[in-house]
């Protein structure tokens, strides 16, 4: 594909994340993506078959600019496996500020709508949401060879509930239209994680 | 009002809110909640100005139902308030079965969507998310006075950090189509507060 052609389907594809993100899949036209975009409506269909394949493509491309962008983020510079954890929770704390658009989750808006009428996107969304877990598994893994902790759980679930927290921080800051709410509950989360390798020890008495 | 007035209209409250939940705010038509509902366009119109109009209506009924719902919960029936929250939060992980439109939750599913599109409706969510949160205030406040609990934070705080998980919990259960990640998510919570209140001493050595 020529280098235009190429530009032009990632545009598509960024301006596709953009508008779910705006008001949801279905609300999402391929008219509103190519405007997004800047793209023809000729342009979009000599890349996607139509709006299904373009979101199933956009998916992929989410994951990989996401993979990449985790993976150079300053929390893997901690040579302990536990502080790479809590530096990453305080990472995605970090990126709750300015617009909701920018930092609410693609993956999660999709899912939430179209579990039940399109099972490859909410595959694709299971997917996606189940490699982001699996990244932050080894910190884990690790965190507990190495430290003592609390309670019988595995490191998948706590991925997995880290995610759960993000989500659901996402729902909570789109209907405050704020960030409070969100923000509260990454530094419960941290907490959580903190008591369960017992970093905190501070008791307050009742 | 005549009695099979109020009927019809309770059933569109009702029908819209399974649409919503099977299939999101924006696919969810009015025809859609008609033959959901078994009632026809006519008596609609007769009860409601549109679709925003009957959404908000939604929103009200919803959070009524679940008012009553919750409050006759039998987790109130415990002495100890830290008894009564955590097994709140095992009421909520029991209601994580079944079909997925039955249990996920009608107020996250529209923020998610209609917070920059639906100014009217995202603050609807918002009221309904934060006085569910300050339902359960009251008895982390009354664990936070009775009991020794780790860590600065407040009642208010807790209380809707517990709404994140359970919003996240919707959100990755939908993603998989099933409750694996979900159930986790709350056992996951659960821990933590049992955590925070020093319910828990088990600790695993590395």
């Amino acid at each position: 594909m020529a280098k235009s052609g190429h530009e032009s389907k990632v545009k598509l594809l960024n301006a596709a994340t953009r508008v779910v993100r705006t008001k949801g899949y279905n609300a999402a036209r391929v008219d509103d993506v190519c405007a997004e975009a800047g793209v023809t409506k000729g342009s979009f269909f000599h890349h996607f078959e139509g709006k299904e394949d373009l979101m199933l493509a956009a998916v992929t491309h989410w994951d990989e600019k996401s993979r990449a962008f985790f993976e150079t983020a300053p929390f893997h510079a901690h040579a302990d496996p536990l502080d790479r954890l809590l530096a990453y929770i305080d990472f995605r704390k970090s990126l709750i500020r300015g617009d909701l658009v920018d930092f609410t989750c693609f993956i999660g808006t999709m899912a939430q709508e179209v579990f039940d009428t399109h099972p490859a996107i909410r595959e694709a969304c299971r997917s996606s949401i189940a490699s982001h877990a699996a990244a932050i598994e080894p910190d884990i893994e690790a965190a507990m060879r190495t430290h003592a902790f609390r309670g019988d759980w595995t490191a998948a679930s706590l991925a997995m509930h880290i995610q759960a927290v993000n989500q659901g921080a996402f729902v909570l800051a789109k209907a405050e239209h704020g960030f409070d709410a969100a923000i509260m509950a990454l530094e419960h989360l941290r907490r959580y994680v903190e008591l369960l390798f017992e970093r905190r020890a501070d008791v307050a008495s009742a």
